[in-house]
């Protein structure tokens, strides 16, 4: 295929994904497919010859479409929203029409240097206090990771070579692995997996944090643990808050947990991969109050703030941190400009070496929307939140079961465990809509995520009808058998 | 911008980047910014109000081309090449349109699926050993990583669990922590800085063995470190092979180390980040003999297999061993076809959770090139990396510093490390091709790297040209600067 064809079949595929989007709401939400589907479809290898654009592209609707989960149509009320908008596929376009590998300000200074002052934008954007930007100067400063997950790793190796090192230096006949078999990490009961998946690469120790009535940890909750584990000898260093839990969106309260964190030299990282862009509204930025005392932020503008997969927004205080935890220089890497102090060396930040130029994404969305745009995305979306949860409390047999503060409401109907499994069941079963559950505390509760960009009204008031349908027709057939047993 | 918009700007997208890379041979291939250039050409934080497409779509030339290294400029022969074609760019399109997020089975099964047949197809064509492969019901399977980097690290974290589980089931004196202490890990002193990274991340020793005359490891120098290390009471627990080194392409000998490695329990990991894709050539598919030793084995697609960055593929003998190393299964994220056994949840396989449906590039790749077609790509770099070796080679100024195998060639001028160095300089400086340096022992090499999908023969005897006349521009200015002092 050369240039002249791309013209052509890239003018095709512009239209049919404007098509696929344009039309998403009529495709069923989820598939019909069973596992190991695909294999069926496709030869055992791959052909020898070269096939014709048009053979492959007719196999999209045949051998890809009945299998895709759509994720961003407005019947998608599952996980949490996945962003996407026209703007950062056209960004996307472009970082693969450049295909440069940035791991280093030599190997594309554009695409460093573009993702450091995005970075200040973003976090000018959601207020973060001017220690986290790079500025012209700053010692702290912005990256884009691959997800949540890897800024949550990054975060914690930095912490955990930072103490290695000063421990040694104040008991120098300890080993390192002595002193990581005495580490401790922390996070809320309700904190993402990805937080002990952080712990188990790194080879630390993690321990739960109770979280209170409202899913929230406290300060006294850490600050017993805390205690307990000092006194039996242990090195508490990592503590991941939660601002937007994955169950149910709840707040871990920064302003209290803070303090102790810094005053026990406590690394304090901040998830907030959901929650993270409504701090961008006046009236959602107290949520974020405390971020002051962490070391590190994290939010991923990938899930609300309608740029595509992948772009997982992260800042230092001190970028020397992230730096120092494995910083390794060989020869073929070095360029002319590094020590210069000016330049920042990416891959230094992040576990992978390579890196798209993804801040283009960012840049275009940003501009392309404006602050005001992307304010009115995340208010459209947290008022439908409200409107969902105003017709589940109208409803007698339901409750709520957490507090509503952005796009989640969690709910179920009052009555057993197994009764909302059945619920859930012919929900999804059914496929009109699709969801996914979740546990808070013994309950089984259903979560229903405003997620796609195109959702109305309209879409929330149908798919409450369509549960509440359900749960009669359930509630019918449940009595009976109930009587019957 | 609505989808009708987006019509319109997606063409225009596409034909910028068909123009970019159709007249990408005009551009200087290295830029002349200095760091911070960007910060001074835009505004301090985010406008307020959305700005237009012509807004942001004229600043592409003003703000970012002027500081882009251009990597498929044909004047590039730096590190190793970044994949780029037309088929890969349509699929990344097609990618970003459906912008599902496939972490499990569930959350969009035809991108799980097609990752498992498309690594299959891969599989096949360097004729893996079958056990490596998914099939219908294999042990085995391949992944899709977005670098190798984390293919080496998932391979690593997979072997310290499996071997922290094996030695505490012998001595259930040990700690988890008194074993990682005792563990350490293996690769070649040409190793990619990566391995070592991932040994730091893991918190476990990791050793380098001394290469031969060739720079490759060979059975005896990893049987000398390790009867060593058993000594002194260390476990050694993995070996990193590489095939193809990042200095200068040489290639451990698997033949002698795998034996060893299945021996003492040491989980061997291939990395052939670049040499990998060359092994779709009967005519290189030696250099993989002695993969059937391995437990794990990797290269980059989006090295040298014309699969944009980012897709490094990854196969496993036995998946459990890596689901093993990190499997946690929080509500929100099971699915009711998880237990089946048949379905493949692939975020136990990776760092991050999220992932994007990368394979839809591998597949429209392999059947828009066929294997021949990039039969074709990868033989015509090397026929072009041996021609500039015969260029060296009649050029009794320089040496080869080592076999020219697939698409390097490491040369310099006889003489020392300052006059190597001088003439890397003056290269780079002229910003007429653009090249990258390694050190092999003590000797400071240039490294000259068969890079752009477009290169031609021309183009490399140009670069032999240039190369040639500055040098003898620097012998000259060098001697007298010599004789004077
Ligand atoms: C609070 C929280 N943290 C982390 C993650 C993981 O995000 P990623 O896929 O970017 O790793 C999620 C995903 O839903 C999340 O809700
Ligand atoms: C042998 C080898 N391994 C690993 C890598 C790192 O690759 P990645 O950027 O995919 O992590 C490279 C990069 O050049 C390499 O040459």
């Amino acid at each position: 295929m050369d240039a002249a064809e791309f013209r052509k079949r890239g003018k095709e595929m512009v239209d049919y994904v404007a098509d696929y989007l344009e039309k998403i709401e009529k495709r069923q939400v989820f598939p019909d497919v069973e596992p190991g589907y695909l294999r069926t479809l496709i030869p055992d290898c791959a052909p020898q010859d070269p096939e014709s654009f048009e053979d492959v592209f007719k196999d999209i609707e045949k051998i890809i479409m009945p299998g895709v989960t759509h994720w961003h149509s407005p019947y998608f009320f599952a996980y949490f929203p996945s962003a996407s908008s026209f703007p950062a596929l056209l960004a996307d376009m472009l970082c693969g029409g450049i295909g440069c590998v940035g791991f280093s300000w030599a190997a594309s200074p554009a695409c460093t240097e573009l993702e450091t002052v995005m970075l200040d934008w973003l976090g000018k954007m959601i207020k973060l206090p001017e220690e986290f930007l790079a500025g012209k100067d700053g010692q702290g400063g912005g990256v884009i990771q691959g997800s949540a997950s890897e800024a949550t790793l990054v975060a914690l190796l930095a912490a955990r070579t930072k103490t290695i090192r000063r421990v040694q230096s104040e008991k120098p006949e300890l080993t390192e692995a002595d002193i990581m078999g005495m580490l401790v990490a922390y996070a809320s009961d309700q904190a993402h997996s990805s937080v002990e998946r952080a712990a188990l690469i790194s080879g630390v120790k993690m321990k739960s944090v109770s979280s209170d009535d409202t899913f929230a940890v406290c300060g006294s909750a850490l600050k017993k643990v805390l205690d307990e584990d000092k006194a039996s000898g242990l090195i508490p260093f990592f503590f991941c808050a939660t601002l937007g839990t994955t169950p149910c969106c709840s707040f871990d309260k920064l302003l209290e947990l803070g303090p102790i964190c810094n005053k026990e030299n406590i690394w304090m990282h901040i998830d907030a991969a959901y929650a993270g862009s409504a701090f961008i509204c006046p009236e959602f930025r107290h949520l974020l109050n405390g971020v002051e005392f962490a070391d590190s932020f994290n939010f991923n503008p990938h899930k609300w703030l309608l740029v595509n997969f992948d772009c997982s927004a992260m800042w230092v205080k001190k970028r020397s941190d992230l730096i120092g935890a494995f910083k390794l220089e060989p020869l073929y890497l070095q360029h002319h400009h590094q020590e210069s102090g000016l330049v920042t060396d990416y891959r230094h930040w992040q576990i992978p070496l390579g890196r798209r130029f993804r801040s283009l994404k960012l840049w275009f969305v940003l501009r392309m929307y404006g602050v005001t745009g992307l304010q009115e995305h995340i208010r459209k979306h947290v008022r439908l939140s409200h409107q969902f949860e105003q017709l589940v409390l109208q409803d007698e047999r339901f409750e709520l079961c957490a507090e509503v503060v952005l796009g989640l409401v969690c709910f179920r109907l009052k009555g057993s465990n197994e009764l909302n499994k059945a619920l859930l069941k012919s929900i999804n079963d059914a496929k009109k809509i699709h969801l996914v559950p979740c546990h808070l505390r013994e309950k089984f509760v259903l979560r229903f995520a405003i997620c796609s960009r195109t959702v109305e009204s309209t879409h929330v008031k149908f798919a409450w009808q369509h549960i509440s349908q359900l749960a009669t027709e359930l509630l019918k057939t449940w009595e009976q058998k109930h009587q019957q047993q």
